[in-house]
């Protein structure tokens, strides 16, 4: 075929429309054009900055985290298990990569596991929850996946109707949302039920909200399930106890399956504030709650350990019809398994160094300067953002991130829109090539009509965010002042 | 909820009809039975054998095979580099490890790539297909995936149509097939367009069986690609130059896209056959032919290297147009990014020690034990096959698979019916039961209507290797005494 278009078998006009549709902010034109800056820079182009801050992804080693030992320990003796002779390891990490070896056919991190994960991972995993929330779990309701996105499309994919317009199936999700969200309801042609969260009160999620929605999309789809994000991704709250039960008590009258997003459920910084897992709310708010079809979800990526590379995390599955779980399963058999060395991560998450054992101290000790870090962080940000003219930003409660409302002038509206750009891009593309700060905008997450935000997350060293808290500042109030 | 079905939202009428429909026979019913009979034994019920020998699954380290130690050392250095400081390693492993970290961000595997891979793994991968095929390749279309697996299913959903009936997207694919792709075109309610390999010869692929089978389909879909698997599964051969000139002539006469599943590709044991890419051929073609869309896949987890449960893989995506290129790698954004170590794990192997190298030797060794173990396990399998009456069996020119053709007694083909099975799953049902072989009835790969067939590796050890075969033959003379 020649260089003409009309040669290719796959054109704009071919290719599969969803694909086209489909949008993942965190990763959208903005990150793609700070890799080109980058590779710019590299080659000598003069700029306003020398270095690109990624602050779009919430990807902890990037921007410095030190990876927590026991976990690399752990992997490494599982990689290659001629270290577990060495006396550079600890005991505690030895025994848990003999018991996973164990666990792994012929003794192998290179043999595939069960569809669902490796057994003894699951039963740690089964047992952390147990500890976690006070009530029983069931290591046949957990199923491992290729980091927390691939379980939720999995449970997402369960419920498809395989049918169009109002008869396909529509999921409840919140704006602002986490867009893996709406890129896969996109690509599954679901339909989406936004509800808002209540920026003037903390980004709370509110139930009379919630049925304003769910009555909104009445005859426009079949609900199948409401999606929650706790802690909050990009808003940061923290739900209450109370407003958990609220929200179980809606799902139940409406008949929707819980969908909870606990990725972040180590990342609670605030004051007063705890996490609670939707299944240990439900399983103490007795019957007929405590019977509901739930799935949870839960990830290596995020918390004090940040190992997105490693793509482990898992999904809790309570109270699913034995014939639906059984086609769950199967819809995850020709994955073949989630990669070996991701689960191993999770074991380590879920079966830490308990007091007495070996590296105990050395664990807690790197796991709270993280934690620490990143409580100031989250304090430190709200502050300098709410110092600010023409930004106001809620506390950052938990997970990574800041999602600070812009105020924007008319007049910067008016040029983003003769750009055909939304407001928050146009400000965000600014900022990148004014500053080299790299963050996402809240147009990539969802938000209320005529309001602007951006995403940035709190990762970056403390000491070299306050310098780019600075440079921000400067170039914010340049930008309000040139389009006074 | 209480237990009544009709409480619950997710049941048999309300899941996703294309989950329910989709099969994959890899990990079907009869694997599930092996599972519980390992557990039953391993509690002690009497069986006429004392293990489940599993021959279903192409999982090399399962039965048996040893890693490789230089894709494990690397492995192992990537995850802890403390120990690049160590003297347990050689330095060409140690040299792999640190420029591989210095291309991933925060220099630690625990962070994401890019959503196509780590830059300098991409490279290595161009340079390794230019060193295979003696032509030019680029790293920017090397797309790194989850497993071949992932690749496949992603390639395969940017040419969906999001269509209906006769205007969704028609994939053409052999019979017998690796049925990750029926699985896959069930999920996403495409039209398989199955053309059949020739068992008379050799499972030769004829392009008179393809023009039957793409004229077959004709209205009822929108064709838009042809794969191949070549070395094949679960038939194993080996196709010659000549045969994929033909169906690349095909294909571009047809306008149809190539994929060329090509994850056997160092396993070929026939005498006078010889891996060819569909790349190469169709670069040595030259114009038309030189510039037809074509994605090819590779994975970790076959080979010598047998790493199945690090979920390695890649895909080579040539001449895509741009924009649907930038739709491409858009669509695998919101996965993040595929496992880095699986990522190493394919570095180690485009990029193994060369000659002069410290692990040379030792690499090229451990390789070559394990292919030459195949080449000798693939000629006793089919000899051994051809010598047993009512069995007739290909030879396996290449991949890691005997699909031994059953020629079952008519009073057996209806006690199957009777039970509303397929004849080759009866079959293959009783032979686990009785022997403890699992292998993999026929009917899961497709089959001629009236033939019957099963899937066993030829990766059991040689030893354990020939005492099963002893057992299965015995098997097979039972049953057909039983059902004379």
């Amino acid at each position: 075929m020649s260089d003409k278009k009309e040669d290719h078998v796959l054109t704009m006009k071919t290719v599969n429309p969803r694909a086209v549709e489909m949008e993942y902010a965190v990763r959208g034109p903005i990150v793609t054009r700070s890799v080109e800056i980058t590779k710019e820079l590299a080659a000598g182009v003069q700029m306003p900055f020398s270095s690109v801050l990624p602050a779009n992804i919430g990807d902890c080693h990037a921007t410095g985290q030190t990876p927590i030992a026991f976990i690399r320990q752990v992997v490494a003796l599982c990689t290659y298990p001629q270290l577990l002779q060495s006396d550079q390891f600890p005991a505690d990490a030895k025994q848990r990569a003999e018991r996973i070896l164990a666990g792994c056919k012929g003794s192998s991190v290179g043999s595939y596991s069960a569809s669902s994960g490796v057994d003894v991972i699951r039963e740690d995993i089964a047992g952390y929850i147990i500890k976690r929330d006070g009530h029983p779990a069931n290591m046949d309701d957990i199923i491992l996946s290729c980091g927390a996105s691939d379980g939720i499309k999995t449970v997402l994919n369960l419920m498809m109707t395989g049918k169009d317009g109002n008869e396909a199936a529509g999921i409840m999700i919140p704006v602002p949302q986490y867009p893996l969200y709406s890129a896969t309801l996109t690509e599954f042609n679901a339909f989406p039920i936004p509800y808002y969260l209540n920026e003037e009160n903390k980004w709370s999620l509110e139930v009379s909200e919630l049925k304003r929605a769910l009555t909104a999309a009445k005859g426009k789809c079949l609900p199948r399930a409401i999606c929650v994000i706790n802690p909050g991704n990009p808003t940061g709250q923290v739900l209450s106890r109370k407003n958990i039960e609220d929200v179980i008590k809606f799902a139940h009258d409406e008949k929707l399956i819980l969908l909870s997003d606990e990725v972040y459920q180590h990342n609670v910084y605030a004051e007063g504030s705890e996490f609670f897992s939707f299944k240990k709310v439900m399983t103490e708010m007795g019957a007929p709650y405590c019977n509901m079809e739930l799935a949870s979800f839960m990830s290596a990526s995020k918390g004090y350990m940040g190992e997105c590379g490693f793509r482990g995390g898992y999904a809790e599955v309570v109270n699913f019809q034995p014939d639906v779980r059984a086609i769950l399963l199967k819809s995850i058999s020709a994955k073949l398994c989630p990669p070996i060395l991701g689960q191993v991560v999770i074991d380590t998450i879920v079966n830490p160094p308990q007091k007495g054992e070996p590296s105990y101290e050395q664990f807690e000790s790197e796991k709270n300067v993280v934690l620490d870090l990143l409580k100031k962080k989250a304090k430190l940000i709200t502050k300098l953002f709410n110092s600010i003219e023409g930004i106001k930003c809620n506390e950052v409660m938990g997970a990574m991130y800041a999602f600070p409302r812009l105020f924007l002038p008319e007049k910067a509206v008016a040029a983003a829109k003769a750009k055909n750009q939304s407001p928050d891009f146009f400000y965000c593309y600014q900022l990148l090539e004014q500053t080299g700060l790299c963050v996402v905008p809240g147009s990539g997450f969802g938000e209320k009509e005529g309001t602007y935000h951006f995403r940035i997350t709190i990762l970056p060293p403390l000491e070299e965010m306050e310098g780019v808290l600075e440079k921000f500042k400067e170039f914010h109030l340049k930008f309000l002042q040139q389009y006074k």
